[in-house]
């Protein structure tokens, strides 16, 4: 496990807190990286039906899952292993049966079904049917949304987390330094998306990496346009800008990162823009700190790029922490306008103020975490446009 | 683009014809694999909210998506730009806005409010919540489960869709004997994920590869008696059996495969196990071709082994072709008892008879399509245990 038993039952003290505080009585959690942060529960098993039952009187949770995976939970978790239900093989991807309606009947077995529960309504691995299913098989029960509600226990970290997090860090610069150096005129896209994927998990000498919950992000040329485009294997050109944004991870810890790398020298219009993206970025680093909302950073952002001409209409950053695919963001908090959550010590966020046009980009980010007075990035790399010009970049 | 207009329009004939069969007249598609087979768009933006809407009496299916992946819509899928059709980024992630309800506005303001709307209600990417705000948003459709409509469709594939899943076939071969080949005493085991990982990314001289829907799963000793652990940064110790399942995976099609590794010389009971499980693969293998039905095939598995004294309970495989995260699987038919779809030339299944047992397990599949006579692999390597003893194991 990645953390002693004494942070899991913490963990589950404050969802309890959280959980009377909504009247909830039974959460049911979907969302791996929920049922991870409560359990230590890890395996590629969240593309069957799977849950983490946290009972208001009961000290540890229950785990359901597919019989094949109750090994996983008995090797993986704190849990006793009475705790630990599996269910029968012929419940997976069957027209006629459902896990959700067999674990509807262990809440029947141990009493639960007519009890308020909560359950994830907007969680990847929580389907429509997931919910038709439970609300048939527990006509009794006073349903409630708890979508977030772990989420947000998740948003200030522990201090081994914030450690994790910072080996992470030593990860995303590694393979982002490895990424750009391989970058250049007439190598595939595809072997630069390897060679990051590669260090990212092989990650330090000391700290082997884990899976990040994104593939490597590699725009280029008119790809830069638009964030989320992976890799194909075609091969750069001269003068072509690339977008790489990528993670560290770390036992399922995350330090998020993006940069922008022009094989050759780079047009003014693409210079002016990464001096002003930087120069916003820089501007939010410096005044970030326990106390501010976040939507002063997002203030301080719009006041420091407006002379530039240009308006970013999406959100600029998220927490990050604890993350399995498809996301490595938490779902809670964004730095946006109106969002007046308060930063606190050991809040841990990924801001990525991605510029996108009809034919061109740039992304700089960093992920950090506050601290006492300020904030400080997982990563240290310098927040520039890089230049490929045959030259390695060594930093 | 992965296909030719022609194609993906057959597809979308294909799809229109099922969903006739069925009452449907207007498809809301949220699965990514089932978008991209429809409209070829390919980005990982699946973690926020996006659909492909198929109208019975269109030509062109719609985008939705987030205003900065709609440049990707656009350049992935072979859609008029006007059928793109972004939503405000203020929709992400809120507590307050969804994009399911903008979605419902959108289907209001071209007249497609009132009629039959199926759905994916079993998919990771339509979650509880979105099923909620579509019926609030859409007080007088009439909803139908449409979950694995177009999974139906994708089930046969056609001669390029093959021919992409042969590529994929060499890539896992590669990664495979590159991961069996890293495999040793003293070796920590993030270094094989990283090797096989770069392995799978960089493909061949000829065909760059893409990211898999799963990460390489790879448990070692104990961790064997489950299938979907991922890797730690542990060194592997002699004697252990280490248990390797991948995909090789070229423009999103797949061809996972497993294979097990002695470090050092296995157990007889381990020995016993590969045997009479290679034994069971290789005469299911034998007796596929069109015509039998996926019963049958189970049926053969189950006479094979039984004088071994073993029982496998869960299924023994299921379709493959083009997927994303969090699965390589289609969702629809599987390997099992009761299970009467009937083979036919150009389907393609993983076959994975995995055996778990309390501290110990076994695993070897082969990914394999139906021929006019029979079935091919994808990837050519032995069926057997694998023993590292020092030297190089070269095919």
């Amino acid at each position: 496990m990645s953390f002693g038993t004494k942070e899991y039952q913490e963990r589950i003290r404050k969802t309890k807190e959280r959980m009377a505080s909504k009247g909830i009585e039974v959460l049911l959690i979907t969302n791996p990286s929920n049922m991870n942060y409560l359990s230590g529960y890890d395996g590629w098993s969240f593309y069957v039906h799977q849950m983490l039952i946290v009972i208001d009187d009961e000290d540890q949770p229950i785990w359901v899952g597919r019989t094949m995976d109750a090994n996983a939970a008995k090797l993986t978790t704190w849990l006793y292993h009475d705790n630990i239900i599996p269910y029968p093989d012929y419940y997976v991807q069957s027209d006629t049966l459902h896990p959700m309606s067999f674990i509807a009947d262990v809440l029947k077995q141990i009493g639960q079904d007519k009890r308020s529960v909560g359950v994830e309504m907007e969680n990847y691995y929580f389907t429509a049917r997931c919910y038709e299913e439970l609300k048939k098989g527990l006509p009794n029960a006073d349903f409630k949304d708890a979508s977030t509600l772990v989420n947000w226990v998740r948003l200030i970290k522990s201090d081994q987390e914030i450690d994790y997090m910072k080996i992470a860090g030593t990860f995303a610069e590694k393979a982002m330094m490895d990424g750009i150096n391989l970058i250049g005129e007439g190598v595939r896209e595809c072997d630069v998306a390897a060679k990051i994927l590669h260090s990212q998990v092989t990650g330090t000498a000391e700290h082997g990496g884990d899976y990040p919950a994104i593939m490597p992000l590699l725009p280029s040329g008119e790809k830069t346009s638009t964030p989320h485009l992976t890799w194909t294997d075609q091969r750069y050109k001269f003068g072509e800008t690339v977008i790489l944004e990528l993670a560290g991870c770390y036992r399922r810890y995350h330090a998020p990162l993006a940069r922008t790398v022009n094989i050759g020298r780079p047009s003014d219009t693409l210079k002016a823009l990464a001096d002003i993206t930087v120069e916003g970025l820089n501007a939010c680093l410096d005044m970030i700190k326990p106390g501010i909302a976040l939507e002063e950073v997002e203030e301080t952002w719009r006041k420091t790029i407006e002379r530039s001409g240009h308006v970013k209409e999406s959100r600029l950053g998220y927490p990050i922490g604890l993350s399995y695919p498809p996301d490595w963001g938490e779902h809670t908090a964004s730095i946006r306008k109106g969002d007046k959550t308060i930063l606190q010590p050991n809040m841990a966020f990924h801001m990525i103020p991605g510029m996108w046009f009809d034919s061109s980009g740039f992304e700089v980010s960093e992920s950090f975490y506050i601290t006492e007075t300020g904030c400080e990035t997982f990563a240290k790399l310098p927040r520039e446009l890089f230049i490929k010009d045959g030259a390695l970049v060594d930093y």
